[in-house]
């Protein structure tokens, strides 16, 4: 197992929590948290794949992911009590789980030959848009429209991943300084509070 | 026409008499019950089909599932001063309904190769998700979330009739046992106000 | 460069900016009104293609329509202040975008051999989903689904697309022909208040 691999199955896990918890305040039942766990994990990436034409989508067909949500599921009942310190303790994973979906999104759509600032949309949406299913399912304003740097980390991530592709051979080292731009601009974002003018 | 066939046909006209009725209270137009409608009937089997890449979508290669909605449409129209009795006739054949588009979902999934776990999951996006899609578009948080006994009752029936499929030979057995399961518990449930904890 | 191809790309950057305007007026920040921009720009043809197995999805090979989008974007900034002027003046552009994303849905479900009433189908989700899906992100009933006779218009145009297509070899006075009954239908519906009974 690569440590991407490994990353993936981590952030996979951590989005999967994040929607068990929001649907548990909206006090959904123990199918609905399920569900929504599910959609937050995955969300993103199914949507990429059937705009690209990658089917079976990529989940479908890897049990592994199945068994982390469903775990993360049954971790987010375990601690719930715990929620607000879980919420805390999760943010440096999440991070680093949009930063890496980001790139992930970006490798699949360029091996299927398609433009570059169309990699980089397709990058956004593997890491973003499982939140804004959630946020659709749960009848909220989806939250990264409104005041989140969220979105505009993974545009810079993605960025700074297709110079790296294109300057350097090393698709490790762009890797790395994607995500490690994705986490440097979210925490600076939150410890300054950026925003980018919305309400 | 064989006995599935015919299952599957009412129970799409019934899942699509549910949204028009549905839309209507919402005070939709004509053409918003219409899409509604549609919706209803055919979004879990649409997403299914996106999802695993079986495309162009099963419905659309066959004009029956149009001719059966647009029927279900004008009967609701013709019949909307009996809503309520309409509703509670509807019932059973909703769970019928559901039943079968469970085991259908996961017939079709298996026949992709996808694992077990994946067509379970598939077969309950078929038999629930356009209602998910129906409550999206009239805005409301879906109900199946919250306190409905529904999908807990397509998954049972999904492991009953995968567990059939590896039992016996004879798929009508494990498809009408499947079935059998879904409508028992969805008529207990309906009995005996099961929840799953929702609010 | 066809003329059925640029008065597609004026199409696509008008919805892209009913979209932008819309998501200003619900206060997003700049990302958030870019993805509106996109998804009521792209939405409906997107989900036609993936429901038909057009993959990927046709805008996502032709850069042209991500850079109208952009501008369109760009544009809406700009003028911001203007907005109720831009809105009328959008207005005729917008219902000659529908006219032909309406035929344009048609043609390349005809394509893929299917049959003429979802042809129909698709045409009509090609002019109002992106729509839809705009509403649904933002948190409100979609408008097509109470009293706007948009997807009426849409529908007769459609009829009439297909009709032509088979009473005349030549496309283009089809292709007129529908969008001009797409815009009388709707000029009329707006002058004289038509509805089809929603609230």
């Amino acid at each position: 197992m690569t440590w991407v691999y490994a990353v993936d199955l981590i952030g996979t896990s951590v989005f999967a929590i994040s929607g068990v918890l929001t649907a548990m305040q909206k006090k959904f039942d123990l199918i609905g948290t399920l569900v929504i766990g599910f959609v937050t994990a995955i969300g993103g990436g199914t949507l990429r794949d059937m705009m690209i034409g990658r089917t079976p989508v990529g989940w479908l067909t890897d049990r592994n992911y199945i068994i982390v949500i469903v775990a993360a599921y049954v971790i987010a009942y375990v601690f719930r009590e715990r929620i607000l310190v879980l919420r805390k303790g999760l943010f440096l994973f999440d991070t680093i789980g949009i930063g890496l979906f980001t790139v992930l999104g970006i490798q699949v759509s360029l091996s299927k030959g398609l433009l570059p600032e169309v990699c980089l949309m397709m990058g956004v949406i593997s890491a973003c848009f499982g939140g804004v299913i959630r946020d659709v399912l749960t009848n909220v304003v989806p939250l990264i429209f409104r005041k989140e740097i969220y979105a505009t980390a993974c545009i810079l991530g993605g960025i700074v991943y297709l110079l790296g592709s294109i300057l350097t051979p090393y698709d490790t080292i762009s890797t790395i300084a994607a995500m490690a731009t994705v986490m440097i601009i979210r925490l600076l974002a939150v410890k300054y509070h950026w925003t980018l003018g919305g309400e």
